[in-house]
């Protein structure tokens, strides 16, 4: 007999991207980091005493959130720790959102969203991307119409990488009636003499809950921590009610805070990826796809139909070659490969691959 | 602007236990194990390579799950890794009760219960447990007639310690409509003699779901691992839909497993403190206390008013002298102490306190 709800019956579950066991794999499908954690967070791991596993960690993530407030000038009441960025998503909608009540994003977007929302029991809102990946001008009415409790934007956007300026954002949270998750996933990956920090947003709003992760910016995928910034009306009720009460462990509390101490370290990572973003960008575009402007680690690239039978096969082709890149079939993406951006020598073999597939 | 959920609003979140600053109190307030983790588990902590932390994680945590199946016998479909037991017991709300259906326990229990139902927007319903705290015999017609959805049974008990026998919970989930979580987070500390054993439950009902935690068993309250073994039908909902993609950390997996495979040293740490158990249960019965016959790694000790202005003045007196123990202003509990057992020394220096204030 099954004792499911019905929602969760009905639904599907989310698929994660695919972890080959083969090492040799030439893995550009998940937006990992290609460079390893800085040398803070390993020596973070090694000063680990068994006490701190043995006792109940700090509930709330005392020292960490102390630290992410120094690094964005706020106060730590506007900090939450959460285990993952995705873990924040969820708690934002368990928060937020009455049951039944709509959630909104503008579509294409993280595939993750529609799943939390059937998990929570609550219909999801879509609204279309212009075609160029921004905002659609109407997007606020259209949710309030809708009466949407909480609308995710990411941004920089996934899958195409293109980047909303703080001012947009501020716009929409103004004509939002209801709670907007701005998910920078991706934040770190800007280039910097764009000057793009969202955190002011907190202070202006009361209804902008920003998310970070240190699963790209901080190469810990594998750690599980993310954070919220926001204004107390909204961290405080997860902080103090919805989040399991001890969310982030011992060990991933010290890791994260070492690794914001050591951002400078990160912060080589990030260039890199921007310096790699272009070349691979660059020399795609030369093989005669099309790549969206990308402000995140990894390109959105148009393939036409007739180059080597399209996406897909192109996709297949790579796969066969030991190179693993993302393929969406959703609307708008079955003619696009997402690519992340590796280290030089992953982005040699990718390329090499390619040119070999195309036939140049 | 509050923009939280009506019963959000309306509830007043989990308040864990004190964590106090000082290293040199004596800490007997939150059931940790007194003796640090094996040393299989301090070793798998120095593997941790930096490429674990810069991938994701395995979703399902694929090692950990096959070596818990291989511990109880069963296959690894039987087994959810979860971040710490708390986050099975809110899965097991999200995934098989509907909103507003009532969930069901017997009191005094862990107070985090009504606090999940309440987020979920669901009502408890409670049956008073018996004198003896043991489970009243028409519990299961009670939960029926209320259309409980799911009821949680913790055993051994908390706060009493006392063990309800396997043949009853299998009489319990025959009986029930419902799930029954049946919450093992402290089944370690049984006396082995007594064979006790329930995972065989799982294979003749198709509602029980055991919980297992590694907080105090394998001295990992810091790693917030633990995990759940029932049927597939119950399984794999919360497996596959409703947990977060990546709910467990690399590190978590890595060394929950390795306190998995080296489980003959936590055996040592159980040993011990069953044998403290008993002394400090005979000392407190011999200056007038009088403890429940406990199975688990605390003591509930009655205290009689005239003992020293009983038990709120006795755990304040305490917590002056630098030894902190539970004290719950709850029915049925304010004329008793819970006091975690702790290693000899602590249990030494909180035998010494106590018998300086109440004068013998």
């Amino acid at each position: 007999m099954s004792y499911e709800r019905a929602n969760i019956q009905a639904t599907a579950g989310y698929l994660p991207g695919e972890q080959p066991a083969d090492p040799r794999v030439v893995k550009l499908n998940t937006n990992e980091n290609p460079y390893p954690p800085g040398e803070a967070v390993m020596a973070a791991l090694a000063s680990i005493k068994p006490d701190q596993l043995r006792r109940y960690p700090p509930p709330t993530a005392t020292e960490f959130r102390r630290t992410a407030a120094r690094v964005h000038q706020v106060s730590p009441e506007n900090i939450i720790a959460t285990n993952g960025g995705d873990e924040l998503l969820r708690l934002a909608i368990t928060t937020f959102v009455e049951v039944g009540a709509p959630i909104g994003y503008a579509e294409p977007s993280y595939s993750l969203y529609p799943v939390l929302a059937a998990i929570h029991g609550s219909p999801v809102h879509r609204v279309a991307l212009n075609e160029d990946w921004s905002i659609p001008d109407d997007l606020p009415e259209k949710m309030n119409q809708a009466h949407v409790q909480l609308t995710f934007v990411v941004n920089p956007h996934a899958p195409s990488g293109r980047l909303a300026s703080s001012e947009q954002l501020a716009d929409l949270a103004r004509r939002l009636d209801g709670v907007l998750v701005i998910d920078e996933a991706y934040v770190d990956f800007v280039d910097p003499q764009r000057g793009h920090d969202c955190v002011e947003l907190i202070r202006r709003f009361d209804n902008v809950l920003i998310l970070r992760s240190l699963s790209k910016g901080y190469s810990l995928a594998g750690l599980r921590f993310g954070y919220g910034i926001g204004p107390v009306n909204l961290i405080q009720p997860i902080l103090e009610k919805t989040r399991d009460s001890y969310n982030t462990d011992a060990i991933s509390q010290t890791l994260a805070t070492a690794a914001l101490v050591g951002r400078a370290e990160a912060a080589q990572t990030w260039q890199a990826v921007r310096d790699q973003r272009r070349r691979v960008s660059d020399e795609l575009n030369a093989m005669g796809l099309r790549c969206d402007p990308s402000q995140s680690n990894f390109i959105l690239a148009t393939v036409s139909d007739d180059l080597a039978g399209g996406a897909a096969a192109i996709y297949a082709a790579l796969k066969s070659a030991g190179v693993l890149v993302r393929y969406f079939d959703a609307d708008r993406l079955r003619d696009k490969l997402r690519i992340t951006v590796g280290t030089v020598e992953e982005n040699s073999a990718l390329l090499q691959a390619l040119g070999r597939i195309i036939g140049r």
